[in-house]
C-alpha cells in the first residue's frame, strides 16, 4: 500500500495542464493566465495631478496669480502655464504644459475676479517641482509585464487586466468533471421515507459542490447500479460528454460486487487502488487514453463509498489534480501548523486526516479541554509566556468530534485536516502538528468564541 | 472624520440581513441557511457492517460454520442467522436479524461446499459483540439537528444536507449589487489607443468580480458622467432594477465636480462623507429609503476612484455588510497577525492598509530584507531561537511594494490588508503587526518560495 503523498505524486504525474483558451474580462475571475499580459501604454498616460488645487510653475512661489485655464479629469483647456499663472486642475486630470508642480486647494485662496473677470487665486504655500504630480508611467510603463503566466487571477487581478486594456484573454481551460455514485443501496437524496436497506445518496451531491468550488464544469451521472454492464455504461456516458475528470464513489472495497476497479483495469491503466490512510483506504486512481478521442486523455477517481472518506480524499488527491489541470504551477494544499486544543489518540496502523475547524488568537479557544486545563508542558505554554499580544497568537485546531468515516458531521465546519502519523498512544493537548487548508480561512464566519483579536490600532 | 472601525460599525447598524428564500440542494453552496435541519430518519437507519466478511452470533466462536445466506448492500436475504450459522455481508449492508458481530473476511477461509451444495466459512477468529457494526443512529439519530440557523453551506454541508434529505432549504436571499464608475477622464477598458486626458476603467471590472466572488448578483451601470442629470439617471436606473446595494466609484473628492455626495444627500441620508486612513480618505455612505417601492432600504456606497483606495475601501467596509446581508453573523473580515519581513514607513496622519502577501513558513520568506539580515531585535528571533520546527512557523508579511493609491500593482497577490497604526518613524523588520484577510489563503498557489513546510509524516 502506498501513503499519500505518494499517490499525490502519481497522481500528478499522470496529470497535464490543459491548453488554453480565450475568455473575456468578466470570465477571467479564478482563472490562471496561460500568457504574460503587457501594458499597452503607461499609466498614467500623462502627468496626473493627485490633488484638486492648482497647477503651477514651482519657481514662481507664494502670492497672488491669475488663473488662466482649467485641466479637469476628461476636459483639458489646451492653454499652458507660463511664468506668473496658474491652472485650476482637479484629481486625476493632466498637468498642463508649463506646469511643474501641484498646490493643493487647502493652501490657496480664492479671490475677486480682476479685469476682465479673471479669475485670481492667492497661492499660500510654495511648491516643490513635481509636488503632487504623478509622472507619466510612474504607476506602469508601456511595456511593463503587468501579470504573467501562471497568476491566478483574483479580484484585484481583474482590476489590473482593465486598467491595460485586457478585455480578451488566454487562459487555462478548467476541467470538465463527471460525478457517479455507485451502490444497489444508494437511492436520491429526495427519497422519503427510506425503504428497507436503504441509504440516501450523500457523495453525488457533495463532490458536484466540491468540483464546482474548484471552478469546474460538472456531469451529474446519477448513481450506477452494482452491474457490469451498467457501470460501464455510465464510464462510457463520461467518455461520450467530454469530460477530463470522473469521479466515483462506492465500489472499491472488498466486496465482490466492487466492480469499480476490474472496470477500470479492463478499459485504461489502474495506478493505485489502495492508500495507507484513515479514513479512505480504498481509493482508486485510473487513466485512460482514449483512442477514439484523438487519443485524449481521461482521469478517473475511484473514491471510497463512506461520505467522509471520499470527502477527504477528493481534498487530498482530487483538488490537486483539477488544480494542476487548471494550470496552478503549485496546487497541492497549503499547510500551516496548529495547536491541539485536546489530546488526540493515535492509530498505530495508518496515518489520519483528522478534520478541524482552525481557529486563530492568543489563547485555547473557550470550551476546548485546553482551555479548561492548560497542560504543564512546554511546548502549550507559548501563549502562556508571552502573554495574550499579537506574538502569542497561533492557530488552534477544534476537533470536529467522532472521526468515524461514515459520520459526515466530522467534516461540518472543518477548515483544515490535520496530519496525525501513523503510532501508538495519544497525542497531548498543546502538541504542534501539521495541518492541510481545505476551506477559505478568510471567508468562513468566525465561529463563536473565535473572534478577531484587537486591531492594531 | 470618523476612523475604519467606527465607519464599519455605522454601515453595520444600517444592514439588515435580507429576507429567506428557497433553494435546491445545487444552489445551496455558499449560501447562509435560515432555518434549522433536522433528520427524518437515524442513520444508519439499521444496524449496518462496517466491513466486508460474516454476520455472525458472537457467542459462536471460532469454527466452520454453514453460510445460510447474504446481505449485502441494496440486496438483503430474509433469513435470520441463528446458533451455528453466519451469512454473507458487505460493507455498508444491514445486519440481519439474530447476527451481532461481523466478522471481517481476512479472518475467514472460504471451505468447499457441503451437502445439498450448503455455502460453508470457518471462522478464524472469535469476535466480540458489536464488533464491526455501526448501531442505528450512531452517525445521526432521528429528529437531530445537524445544520441550524446560520451555518454558511460548504462542501461537507452540502453532503450533510443530501444524507438527510434536505434537498429544499430556506436561505438567506444573497444581494444583488449594482456597480457605477464615475469620471468624463473614464473610458471602457476596451479602448484603444487612448485619446488625450482619457484612462481606463478598472473599477467597474474590479468591484463587478468582487461582489461575484462575494456570492452576489450583480448589474453593470456603465460609466456616469460629471453631469448631475446623468449621475441621477444612473442612481434612478439602480433603483429601477431593485438592487440592494450601489456601489459608485470616483466622484467623491474635494473637486467641484465630484457630485455623488450632493446627490445622495438630496435623495437619502448620508451618514459618513470622509473616513481616516490611507487610502481611501473619501469614502462615503448613504442609505435611501425607497418609499415608492414599499420603503426598502438600498445602500450607496461611494467608493474613492483611485483602484486602490476602492479595493480597499470594498474589502473593509462594503464586504461585511453584503455578509451581513446574505446572513452572517460575523461578517467582518478575519483577522491575524503576521510578522513583517522589511521595515515599514509609518504615516503620522492616518493609519494605513498595507496590501501584503502573507507567507507561512518557519522562516522569512527568500529575498526579503529579513531573510538576507535577521535583525538582531528579540521579537524577530523567535523562529531563530525555536529552529525551523512546526512550532516556529508563522505568517510572514511581504509587501505588494509602493502603496501609492493610484497603484492597482499593490494588490497584486495580496491576500491581507496590514492594519498599520498611525504614528511617526518606522515600524522595524521583525515586528509583529495585525493583518485581515481578504483572500482564500488555502485557494491561493503557494507562491515561489514560500513552498509548504514538511508534513507530518
Ligand atoms: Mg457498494
Ligand atoms: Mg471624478
Amino acid at each position: 500500500m502506498i501513503s499519500i503523498p505518494e499517490a499525490q505524486d502519481i497522481v500528478l504525474e499522470h496529470t497535464r495542464p490543459l491548453g488554453a483558451v480565450s475568455v473575456g474580462l468578466a470570465g477571467a475571475l479564478g482563472r490562471v493566465l496561460a500568457e504574460e499580459v503587457h501594458a499597452p501604454d503607461s499609466l498614467p498616460p500623462f502627468p496626473a495631478s493627485i490633488k484638486d488645487g492648482y497647477a503651477v510653475i514651482a519657481g514662481d512661489g507664494e502670492g497672488e496669480y491669475p488663473v488662466i485655464g482649467e485641466s479637469r479629469a476628461g476636459h483639458m483647456d489646451e492653454l499652458p502655464v507660463t511664468l506668473g499663472t496658474v491652472a485650476y486642475i482637479t484629481t486625476g486630470a493632466p498637468v498642463p504644459p508649463g506646469a511643474d508642480a501641484v498646490i493643493q486647494v487647502e493652501d490657496t485662496q480664492a479671490l475677486p475676479p480682476g479685469e476682465g473677470e479673471q479669475k485670481r487665486v492667492r497661492i499660500c504655500k510654495a511648491a516643490k517641482p513635481g509636488q503632487d504630480i504623478r509622472p507619466v508611467g510612474s504607476d506602469i510603463m508601456q511595456g511593463d509585464t503587468v501579470l504573467t503566466k501562471g497568476d491566478l487571477v483574483g479580484v484585484a487581478e481583474v482590476g489590473i487586466l482593465a486598467t491595460v486594456g485586457a478585455t480578451q484573454l488566454r487562459v487555462f481551460a478548467t476541467p470538465k468533471v463527471a460525478v457517479l455514485s455507485t451502490g444497489d443501496e444508494v437511492v436520491d437524496p429526495s427519497t422519503r421515507p427510506l425503504g428497507p436497506g436503504q441509504i440516501r445518496d450523500a457523495n453525488r451531491s457533495m463532490l458536484l459542490a466540491a468540483a464546482a468550488k474548484a471552478g469546474c464544469e460538472s456531469v451529474d451521472l446519477g448513481v450506477a447500479r452494482d452491474t457490469e454492464g451498467h457501470l460501464e455504461g455510465c464510464l462510457q456516458a463520461a467518455i461520450a460528454q467530454g469530460v477530463d475528470v470522473l469521479i466515483t464513489s462506492g465500489g472499491v472495497s472488498m466486496g465482490d460486487r466492487d466492480l469499480i476497479k476490474p472496470l477500470l483495469q479492463r478499459q485504461g491503466t489502474v495506478h493505485f487502488g489502495r492508500v495507507r490512510m484513515k479514513p479512505g483506504k480504498p481509493l482508486t486512481f485510473a487513466t485512460l487514453d482514449l483512442q477514439e478521442q484523438g487519443g485524449r486523455q481521461m482521469l478517473v477517481f475511484g473514491l471510497p463509498g463512506n461520505p467522509v472518506s471520499s470527502f477527504v480524499c477528493f481534498h487530498l488527491v482530487v483538488l490537486p489534480a483539477l488544480r494542476k489541470m487548471a494550470g496552478w504551477a503549485v496546487p497541492g494544499l497549503r499547510r500551516v501548523a496548529a495547536r491541539l486544543t485536546a489530546d488526540l489518540r493515535l492509530d498505530p496502523e495508518r496515518p489520519e486526516y483528522h478534520r478541524c475547524t482552525l481557529q486563530w488568537g492568543p489563547e485555547p479557544p473557550p470550551n476546548t479541554p485546553l482551555a479548561a486545563s492548560p497542560p504543564a508542558s512546554a511546548s502549550a505554554s507559548s501563549a502562556a509566556a508571552s502573554g495574550p499580544g499579537l506574538a502569542a497568537c497561533e492557530w488552534w485546531a477544534v476537533s470536529t468530534g467522532n472521526q468515524i468515516s461514515s459520520r459526515l458531521l466530522s467534516a461540518r465546519s472543518a477548515n483544515a485536516l490535520l496530519e496525525i502519523p501513523c503510532a501508538s498512544g495519544v497525542l497531548k493537548a498543546g502538541e504542534v502538528v501539521s495541518a492541510l487548508l481545505i476551506d477559505d480561512l478568510g471567508g468562513m464566519p468566525v465561529p463563536p468564541g473565535g473572534g478577531p483579536v484587537t486591531p492594531g490600532f
